[in-house]
């Protein structure tokens, strides 16, 4: 693994930093869900959170309908959550 | 319902004319997982799907991370498939 994976002590910290992500079922990703007022809403938002990504070299997965957009971020490099799920989090939460 | 559903008929010629998608097991949706090269790609993708989604007003529910796309064709308003899906599935033909 190339990349480290955050302690538990940084993650934790992470989601006290950020109630609005939830911690996933094995612990190894962050998920949260977002609602728009429509689907154009939606798109934009996504479309900015895609050259970040893209910026980043660090993708989510995320799925959507209509004005709900469900985030996941993980990095599959450290088998968990990284600095770079702690600077996604902090680049989408900028958007908002 | 304000839209009508398929009738059988119909739904084992959309189907037969259109491979790549499976029905799914409820047999109210359609389902196509597309791979592209990377991640500009599969947005790409995305955001021509997108439009055509928003120019049609009918939405799909979809899944992507990195250079996978999920998409899963249905009409809420029918309770299942309906001609709306059928054009949506030539839209998305036409781009490819």
């Amino acid at each position: 693994m190339s990349i480290a994976e955050l302690t538990d002590a940084e993650r934790e910290a992470l989601l006290a930093a950020n109630p609005d992500w939830t911690l996933s079922r094995d612990g190894k990703a962050i998920e949260r869900t977002f609602k728009f007022g429509d689907f154009n809403e939606a798109w934009g938002f996504m479309n900015r959170v895609a050259l970040i990504a893209e910026k980043h070299d660090h993708h989510p997965e995320w799925f959507n309908v209509y004005n709900r957009v469900e985030i996941t971020l993980t990095t599959h490099d450290a088998d968990g959550l990284s600095q770079r799920d702690v600077d996604m989090v902090a680049a989408i939460a900028a958007l908002l």
